[in-house]
């Protein structure tokens, strides 16, 4: 089901900025047994998106409801929410009146193989560097081609993710994932003051490591750091937490960083 | 006007890609006297970018009377085409079965004063620094956020363009023009080959260059060396060429590059 602007609808007018120039941002949200996982802190996150593009973000209850109606009858799915600046004219200046548009869908759970849940997946590297660009590093906005680009680099149903680097080589995200390793004590993840996604399972491992006493780092990391790591773990909103076990030659025994990092998501998914 | 696949329509469907991720290209023509400009180029340069993305490209003739049909009765307007991925599911692989969508309408050609045509315009430099990104660079996607928030950075009615620089602190374009500038002997304009748009028009202009017997270089140009230059010239398919007569306390007195320009542009406009 999908709601533009509140209103049940298959289509967008054709003069949507988010169509035009990617401008807009978006969130995406696991809805499990029934209940919107982390609600608050994605609508934090789209808020501070928004705010960051000068996009005035619609009022929480709406969203929220939006969010309810497109995901009622559907126990287990993801809901998308996108925000534009909406309707505009041909041009880069923003219209003289904002309108903001709203994009709120639900769909399946993307279907992962059972072992990548239970044993850990084998992740690739991408060729593509992803641009460094202060501005827009941490927004979650709609100029995905580099996301785009890097995916259809491979075609192989065994990988489960592509990992990123920017243009100087440290480790930034994957495709769709943020990264976190750990030498054992503490746990690190890459800094992304330049370019990648800070999403909000990121946000919230690291806050659940804060609270079980975990010393966890942001800072940049290089792939030979990576592949020497003791434990490599991917995690967003749809798949929370999965271990890599394969990285090119490099291979992973099971670890116990991924079960704890669930740990922690199932003690804050509200 | 606005057709949507072929069809009179307002709205694109709301499972687009372009809408989801910016994950096609555009181009923007211009109508003087009932005549479409530089069509030819125009589609080879959406062909080109549209296979850099690795999205097929609609037919020519097909395009062309699409065109032809959102322009008609219009002698003097400008004509934008997006062509998308089309539709897809949440995720950022390519769909299995590519179709893609194409957005074509035309509008008003922007009413620019006549003093910009005719005595040249003041500019700007923008805060906001290009990323690096070669896998994109020269290409005309939909990822026009960094143009978005360039062009957001002033509000100034006699500001008639931004100009942005790279990270390296090279300059390589206006928010929405292509670059030239002259020491009375060759022409310069910004390598682009790390970030902005090889518009059609700077294509044109180096063409007429080579056709009169001038020198074109394309390489890294400074901010300081722009504003040293015995002349500089914004130019984009719609508003042929500016001459740049103010930026900072850099100011120029008329110049004949503009005019020769503009001839070499009307020697070429099919």
């Amino acid at each position: 089901m999908i709601l533009v602007n509140g209103t049940a609808a298959t289509s967008v007018t054709a003069d949507d900025r988010g169509l035009a120039y990617g401008d807009g941002a978006f969130r995406t949200l696991a809805v499990h047994g029934g209940r919107l996982l982390a609600w608050r802190r994605q609508f934090d996150k789209l808020a501070s998106d928004l705010r960051a593009l000068h996009i005035p973000c619609p009022q929480e209850p709406l969203l929220r409801e939006e969010v309810a109606e497109v995901a009622r009858g559907q126990p287990e799915c993801a809901v998308k929410i996108i925000v534009t600046r909406g309707s505009g004219r041909r041009g880069y200046a923003h219209p003289s009146q904002v309108a903001p548009h709203r994009i709120v869908s639900s769909s399946m759970l993307p279907q992962y193989p059972a072992a990548w849940v239970n044993d850990g997946v084998t992740v690739r590297a991408c060729a593509l560097r992803l641009a460094w660009q202060p501005a827009l590093a941490g927004i979650k906005h709609l100029n995905r081609l580099e996301n785009v680009l890097a995916r259809a680099e491979w075609n192989d149903a065994e990988i489960a993710e592509g990992l990123l680097q920017d243009c100087s080589g440290n480790v930034i995200s994957g495709t769709m994932t943020n990264i976190f390793m750990t030498d054992g004590a503490e746990l690190v993840t890459p800094d992304l003051s330049g370019c990648g996604v800070a999403g909000v399972t990121r946000d919230r491992v690291m806050e659940g490591a804060r609270r079980n006493g975990v010393n966890c780092r942001v800072r940049c990391v290089s792939l030979d750091e990576l592949t020497s790591a003791r434990e490599v773990m991917l995690v967003n909103s749809l798949i929370g937490a999965w271990q890599v076990r394969r990285f090119g030659a490099a291979t992973w025994g099971p670890g116990t960083l991924t079960e704890r990092v669930r740990r922690w998501l199932d003690e804050s998914d509200d």
